[in-house]
């Protein structure tokens, strides 16, 4: 095996961080021309490699190298290119780039099986409220329908920026891989977590993904001019959204112990004015967790203080369910070959679980499926202050070609 | 006298209602071309009453109707078209054609003083974020520095919107009114409150203004990945507003008996994403009383929170004050009149301060200011439900004319 080419690496991270990169960080949405233009300057970065490329009709990429026997499936590994708004330069990226430069590393010797790089689309939530959809509709997770019409207040919608991209959304069943289309999947990526860091490990081998259950909060009060109505008077929507925030807060520390994570990452507030009183407030909640029973817990808990605190204040509270996913469990044999690699390549490893959703989870759905996590600085990431050392994510990328080599022979 | 025409009223009301109207209200921010079509279509509609046009360099409308003796000051009184997001068709609009009524009313009257209906440019403070811009600004109150750059986001800049409208900010102190322009200012508005209702008055004598303190709260904490950062490892600055905006809440209610109020009406929440905990978060307060003691208190409440809460969250808060005036008192002797006027026409008035801010505290720096309320349904106002019966409306054109024609002699 040739050996990474730690260079190479770098600049492909660092070129692919110049789309969307602006003061306050990278924004790079998923479809956006910015998206677009940061991919085709990838594929004219490695197109010495000579791969087969294929765009589905929702916009995910594969890019192919062929095996000996073209009747048995590949081995598959990738992640996304998409960022969050604000966001850093790794996140996705390293696991397209290392996926990239293991079809170099692998390029002398000669497999059985073919290999294939894939670049899923719209991983983040940022753009339409929903994450991971390219992975989620090509596993045959999810139907279009859910996320069609999504889109942010002056934003078009999914079904338009698909459109935008070149795909069709309405022929989406034609993007849908069935069972079995891949010997396995591999994903690295960044850990999002300060654990590796402050416990000096270079490789997290991934367990289970806790998923995110996501929904909204919509609180109807009374607009009301702010300035003529007295306090005993009112209605106001962000008071009692107010309390859901802080109840969102409490349930999640309540479940500490079992690793569930809560947060409202989005308020809209109408009519959003300084002189009235909020008639109306919406919040955007994420929950996470490895453990369905906390999970669930802390939804039970969330609920019972929305409950309360409308019949409190006066106002109406309703729940919109957005997604609610189930934590997944990876390959336990896959993981095992990770730790026997480790060994072998002399490099530390912790087996731990992700608090971030991936693509990878959803590939659960047609193939055995493994992560590798390496590590982050502070465990900062949706963030411009993201870094990840190329030292680290170069010895990811040793780990991942050796799984790779393995099962594609 | 000519008695007031009820029908023509509610066809201005109703007509100017038109413009802005969606399916959540009326939207008519200042200086739009909304705006504008509202003001010429109100122009059409009053030809006939061959008033004397001029408009300022910030786009302030002024209809005169000549007096006997040009060399006197005239009587003007008026009020503002503009709305706020999503609002109503009373706010501002009853004063401006229950003047251009008055100013039919008294068409037969031999008057040795003109009379001046004075339409205010941005009186909301929903685009710019400032409110009377206009009356503020032709009477020396401020100076246009303040409000040149200030827009939302994805909007233009004061300034600009001035520019558009057809005005120039440069030379804004051609539009500078002096004292003793006019004999007096008076203007009649809906009430934004439920008092008149509830105690079943039809006139409301205003004798003092609540002026509004405005500020904006910024508080920092630290964006990180909602999925993958623990409880115990966040600086979320959302937990923190929530627990700034209850504050502001509390601080008002403790208040109550003083008639100061507090309202948080707008937070803008950075990145907004729902896969990241936010970063940063900015609040907009609103702090209102007519006790300039009452108001100090509140404020000094809330900075007192934003300490605890900033060394208690691990964040920073940064208060950033926007507009902070006093309240205003009124003129005794136009009040006074206003009570005889009342009693001598049947109709039931009641003495009362003012919660909502109005150009007309803005007019006392230049002439006798006073102010009626008429009553509006449930109090309701900045709301698509506000509501004023006809019937109230001119009911008040009739004591405003009187009080234009005594003046006027």
């Amino acid at each position: 095996m040739v050996p990474v080419n730690k260079e190479r690496v770098a600049e492909l991270i660092g070129g692919l961080a110049k789309f969307g990169k602006g003061e306050l960080g990278i924004t790079r949405l998923a479809y956006t021309s910015t998206d677009k233009a940061a991919q085709m300057w990838l594929l004219k970065q490695i197109e010495y490699l000579n791969l087969e490329v294929r765009e589905d009709v929702l916009g995910n990429l594969f890019l192919r190298r062929a095996g000996l026997d073209p009747t048995l499936p590949p081995v598959a590994c990738g992640s996304h290119l998409d960022t969050v708004i604000h966001g850093g330069a790794y996140d996705g990226m390293c696991g397209v780039v290392g996926a990239l430069e293991v079809v170099h590393m692998l390029e002398g010797e000669t497999l059985r099986r073919g290999i294939e790089v894939i670049v899923f689309r719209a991983e983040e939530s940022s753009r339409f409220g929903f994450a991971t959809i390219g992975s989620k509709l090509i596993t045959g997770k999810a139907a279009p329908e859910k996320f069609a019409d999504a889109a942010r207040p002056d934003d078009i919608t999914f079904k338009e920026a698909v459109m935008e991209w070149g795909g069709n959304l309405e022929e989406y069943r034609e993007a849908v891989l069935q069972p079995g289309s891949y010997k396995c999947f591999a994903e690295m990526h960044i850990e999002q977590g300060k654990v590796l860091e402050e416990t000096k490990h270079q490789i997290g081998i991934v367990h289970n993904i806790a998923a995110p259950t996501r929904f909204k909060l919509h609180i109807k009060g009374m607009a009301d001019h702010s300035g003529a109505t007295p306090m005993g008077f009112r209605r106001d929507a962000l008071v009692t959204a107010a309390k859901m925030i802080l109840a969102v807060e409490t349930a999640a520390i309540r479940e500490k112990e079992h690793g569930t994570v809560g947060t409202v990452g989005i308020v809209d507030v109408d009519p959003g004015s300084i002189n009235v009183v909020p008639g109306k407030v919406t919040l955007w909640v994420d929950v996470r967790g490895v453990e369905p029973d906390s999970i669930r817990r802390t939804l039970t808990e969330i609920r019972q203080a929305a409950q309360g605190t409308a019949r409190a204040d006066g106002v109406t509270i309703e729940e919109e369910m957005l997604t609610s996913d189930t934590p997944v469990a990876l390959d336990a044999r896959l993981a095992a070959q990770s730790e026997e690699i480790c060994r072998e390549q002399k490099k530390s490893f912790l087996h731990m679980n992700s608090g971030a959703g991936h693509d990878a989870m959803h590939m659960t759905a047609i193939c055995p499926t493994t992560m590798l996590f390496v590590p982050c600085k502070g465990g900062i990431s949706h963030n411009p202050a993201e870094f990840a050392e190329n030292e680290d994510i170069c010895a990811g990328i040793e780990v991942l070609a050796e799984i790779l080599r393995r099962e594609a022979q």
